[in-house]
């Protein structure tokens, strides 16, 4: 009875605290890692906090190609955002949209309601682009989120059975090519992955084809693939993902992408499926705020990460764009939208405190890239390291960082699993049973 | 190397076979209960068997209800088919949908190839039906497959989110009402766990609604819930829904389905979700045997489970309609399908050998139905229990029955997890964002 009393008295002093507030009001738009690190460190403070997100859930993204190559489950990756921020009263979290911002009036517009705000911290993020050439997507999906993880692994899995169905049929065979476009960390992990899933997990499921005559074609534009990781590291990606079975192509430029087949100039390859991870695009609400955006649509933010003119306006993660003290561009990953996000709550705090702001500061810690099984390259600092051991660190590393205690234990299980068996545990194709540009598509037809 | 010329030889040896078979082949319809059991046992005799499904894995799904209500994921419940039958290297696995029968030529047409028999198994089983009302569906999703799960866990979880912003907006508010109709096993897992999820785990995540004052109606049209069940047991499942807080309405035909709201005569009870339990009917592929059908679809069998004029020809499963010495039709459950597949296979292996078929009996083990955490009733014989015993035994027996070590392991850490901490680990939003009926559904213009 006290306990039902104690509710009661919580709800009715939350209602009010929303009607009368007179504490700071914030605003977050995303809740990926920048807007959730911002959140819960701001949590702590007497403000009043209104997390927005086009999803309810958080998605953990480093590990979505897992997701994409059947090795993890969508709930092992993503938790809701109201399960996340459950202990902080002064987190609403509001599943919407945001259109547009009123920065004279201090308002984020939704369509069917405003957001008041005295900080707004816009952590919008990015998502795949494709140079311009947007008609590309149906034929070549990348990987941003659940539903693209999803839609990947229906393609990656049908493939293998349409082939066998066409084998089966005696009708023309197509060859079974995969065609990653683009070498950066995602075109890696999903070739090394693919090649594993073709050569080890499905080697000895099928009767009419070999899963092991799979090609995997990685094309990368520039010189080398893992651009921004140093050249040794590059070198050795390579040849773990040539180890693998990889066709790694660098220095190839893809001109055109059709249904089941891209083009490199007059040169044509075939493919039963293309993969997307060459360009990334910020989220169009960058643009939103008047302030100057570089080419890819990122917002040009001060060292504080203020933008200019409105110095209670915040862009963090992927959406900034923001130069080390080298010169250097601060590269678009989770870490550095982490610390962005404590960065701004702590200039909060300060603000509200009557402390002068300071600038951001970017502590490289490290960066790693997973190739496949035991096989990845990490540098730290001056530390270059690959095979086994680097995968060791990357595997903990994530797992440490995957939110929700169940979650770790799961996922440490399903890889466990997965190392031991060469099994993977999500092999489920779900939704539309064709692919683009397959002619066996005409068995939806009645 | 040994190995791997034993390899070659395995494929050039399955080639062969194919090509040249002379042994008997048979043709299965359908990877569920009854398929996966015939062609498993039949898999240790000298035959050539083909295993055809829409789908390329197996579900659980006495546990679908779990994944449309956020408890389980996806593949948590299900296993691809060519993993289950590895094995086997006389089971050919086949993606494709089944559309006609040559029974006199004794092949099956697929729109792309036929595939010839000697035996043919047809376990298509059932889909939910709307009584002629198929234009209710889009209103009110059934349960039968993986997506039908997700479609309604994205319904359940995103009338909460968009009620939330319905309430911050300061709009109309409808009212929170969940209506399930059905009162079938399914119906009533349905009305339980939605109970719980309102009442425990989304309680004191919202800010401007309070989810506990959700409503949950279950509607049935015949004098009880859970007819099939005895009388003793049906009072005690709606004994256990009502302690949950859900409204059980017996005697109540839904006349009229539509956006937001289903009619009963002349009373309209406005809904914020409508799930469908009410209906099954047979696969369509029923009729195309020819064979005598039931109301609902169901082929008329003979007692060894072949259609009559065709000894070659079985039926088993959601498909078969067969009673038993008493004359009472054999229901359409999980176990009734596993016996059946396994008395065809007995079936086929006596012919084979030379000796008479027997009929089919089937063994009835016991009844389970659960209501929700810790909530079921069960008859064993003359037993009948209800509560925590009857819950423990549905959950040992349902994941002794799973597919896969590793899926069982999982599926008891996250029941664990949730009996300890009234947390569901799978509660994503995928795909749309709005519902029908919903006034925030405008959201999705620009």
């Amino acid at each position: 009875m006290l306990l039902f009393c104690f509710r009661i008295l919580t709800v009715s002093d939350r209602v009010h605290a929303l009607a009368t507030d007179s504490k700071p009001r914030i605003a977050i738009i995303g809740a990926g890692f920048g807007g959730l690190q911002a959140a819960l460190h701001l949590a702590r403070l007497p403000v009043q906090i209104t997390l927005i997100d086009r999803r309810n859930h958080h998605t953990f993204q480093p590990l979505l190609y897992q997701v994409a190559t059947a090795g993890l489950s969508p709930a092992e990756i993503a938790a809701p955002i109201r399960w996340i921020v459950r202990g902080h009263p002064n987190i609403d979290v509001l599943l919407g949209e945001v259109q547009d911002f009123d920065l004279a009036q201090r308002r984020v517009k939704l369509p069917d309601l405003e957001i008041p705000y005295d900080y707004l911290i816009v952590a919008a993020g990015a998502s795949h682009a494709y140079f311009g050439h947007d008609e590309w997507e149906p034929f070549a999906p990348g990987l941003k989120t659940i539903e693209d993880a999803l839609e990947i692994r229906r393609r990656v899995l049908l493939a293998f059975e349409l082939d066998e169905r066409q084998a089966a049929s005696g009708g023309p065979q197509q060859p079974l090519n995969f065609v990653i476009v683009g070498g950066g960390p995602t075109g890696v992990e999903l070739a090394g992955t693919l090649a594993e899933i073709s050569r080890r997990v499905l080697a000895n499921e099928f009767t009419s084809i070999d899963p092991k005559s799979t090609r995997i074609i990685l094309l990368e534009g520039g010189p080398r693939i893992l651009l921004t990781y140093p050249a040794d590291l590059s070198r050795s990606a390579e040849e773990q993902l040539r180890h693998l079975g990889v066709d790694v192509r660098t220095s190839t430029m893809v001109t055109d992408v059709e249904a089941g087949a891209v083009r490199m100039g007059e040169s044509r390859l075939s493919a039963a499926v293309i993969l997307w991870a060459a360009g990334v695009a910020a989220s169009p609400l960058g643009k939103k705020l008047g302030a100057p955006i570089d080419r890819a649509g990122r917002v040009l933010v001060n060292p504080d990460l203020s933008i200019p003119s409105h110095p209670e306006v915040f862009v963090i993660g992927d959406l900034a764009s923001l130069k080390d003290e080298g010169g250097k561009i601060i590269p678009g990953v989770a870490p550095v939208a982490m610390q962005e996000g404590r960065a701004v709550a702590g200039n909060i705090k300060r603000e509200l405190h009557g402390e002068p702001r300071r600038n951001f500061h970017y502590v490289n810690k490290g960066n790693l890239a997973t190739i496949g099984r035991a096989a990845a390259v990490a540098e730290f600092g001056k530390v270059h390291i690959s095979g086994f051991l680097a995968w060791l660190s990357w595997l903990f590393i994530h797992i440490f960082f995957l939110i929700g205690f169940r979650n770790r234990i799961i996922v440490l299980i399903q890889w466990a699993w997965s190392y031991l068996t060469y099994e993977r545990g999500a092999r489920l194709i779900t939704g539309d049973q064709t692919l683009p540009g397959w002619t066996v598509s005409k068995n939806k037809e009645p």
